[in-house]
């Protein structure tokens, strides 16, 4: 059977750790769109203020499958 | 004259063939937006169970051109 | 604080120059999304017709802030 | 639960169509391989004689899960 | 023993499928290229026009042997 | 002194974390691979069901030195 | 219907600045070849003598359409 | 207003976690250059020993604003 | 004769245009590093404010040749 | 007729020269390897004591063709 | 003063050494091309028969200023 | 223990050879920097002049370990 997916980028900060970002990144994500099904971390970032990491940033491709009225 | 267009990835699944996959995600693409121009298919995979080809695979980069009212 | 942004493509074309094609995209993104905060040139490319340049285009990289309502 | 794949590059080259090599190349991978999910077709060539396409041949990154005797 | 190819890229476009713009392109490329050896398909394209697909486009590198008075 | 060594790849999954999925990759590796040193993390990716991160998987390659019966 | 074009590798200089070193390079090439429909920008270099940039320089992948007898 | 930074890449290791890598190379950064507003994470490494990985290895570019004496 | 240059990576933004950025990272490497030949603009972004263009800024990998003493 | 082969990822590392290394670790692949036919050099580096290289390492993708027993 | 040039792709192989082929290959190329100034060797093979090294490939990108005629 | 290594990139020329290319810049860089342990060749280009070549060039990215007081 055949099927269709659309890949989204998204990008999350979080003040705690790169894994957290992603959490955060997908939570946000799936609260509007449904069908996601894995996600790919592309980028790693951290913002540094005064010597301390302030934010640790992800860039991450989404994956959600298609239903038929979307 | 100016133009603007937007680029939005699709993953598409057949049991055919990559070119079925192609034409999958082109028409369900088509379905939903308005102006679609162009694909630049990025990758090809192929999914496998006990040893045969279930499933051909297909990420590409669709382009439509965006009207005024979008 | 925790906050995330989407990241989408846009592909602008201008008779005049690269840095037109950008504001023209940039102008066109930023009439439907709000809390656009950078965008990447990530291609530029030109047209020619009877050995003239017709048109600057270039393909960007949008980021813009997700509010919580999206 | 954790799980542990593989990932093996094969090149198969077929002297009829691309997908007669993806095909060529996943029949001998599964041969000798158990397990195999997916295949990844990161390069497509062909190989000329005399004017004429004599090899359609691709490369792949085969994966397949491990086992625990393996 | 040595010996000089040169590599030079082709695109082609066919109405029919992927691999009959690769054939399209070998043949012109062979019509006035001696000693073509090999080509890589490094680019996948559709073109679509009212939600159909109207053209499949390959960008290629094909390698030709130079004989010695090129 | 003159060595070798080989470069496999290796993708693993855990429910826990990223650098879970690393010890796990690494040691299922080192179960029946002598000789592993080092390994690049080239990939990292999640998997996602109801709107949940259900397995972190990463994709390595794990560098090992060849003995000489090997 | 198909059609094949060749795609050739263009480095051009100019004092004035990156669209006219475009420029520069378009005229040069659609002055010995036929049928040059796009290029594509991919790289950007400045040279720099005494702290002040005397060239700016463009590597462009430059399109044209073969017709029949070439 | 025009503002100036330099980039410099920065590898650290740490025995505990990728993290703890990420804060090791910072503090060491932020030591002897000021201004440090971010970092771009761009590889991950493990160091193995006798089947453990004895280290957690990042390779950063890290961002830092340049002031005007620098 | 032998010779030997470094490479170090600038970032640059100006309100005005990427080359008005250009010539401002240009300017504050000459002030400090003698011996710039060349650089290569490797990155363009815009920096966007109420949907209207505030920075452009470039990355540049600035070529500059080693004296003895240095 | 078809054919298939694997492609397998060798490092080599020699006090001598990089095409020293380069016969090092094609003199071992071929030693438990048959039907060895290419090698990709993809990566070249040179490891440093005391001011002095010490040892020149290459990395290679080895290609060499399955029998059917294989 | 504006200039333009040329770049194209060359193949060259030698029994000897990568440093012969890359003589051989710029020995053919300036015996038809005039005005050649540099070349990027972009890739390095080797070719293997019976466990030995027969050939040594390279793959480069030689530039040549165009004069008025050409 | 935790370190912490530069990597900074060096372009070297040779009129010898690519790797007297890179000693002569392992040398150069040693004589600046302490603590160097490895070096990547990222770019190998020839410089040619009425045929011949005049100069083999390398480009690497040396890493040297930091020590405290640095």
């Amino acid at each position: 059977m055949s099927s269709v997916a659309r890949v989204t980028e998204i990008s999350a900060i979080s003040p705690e750790s790169f894994e957290d970002a992603v959490r955060v990144g997908i939570q946000r994500a799936t609260k509007t769109l449904r069908g996601v099904t894995s996600a790919w971390v592309k980028d790693f970032n951290v913002e540094i203020e005064d010597g301390n990491i302030t934010g640790y940033r992800v860039n991450m491709e989404v994956t959600f499958v298609l239903e038929d009225g979307e």
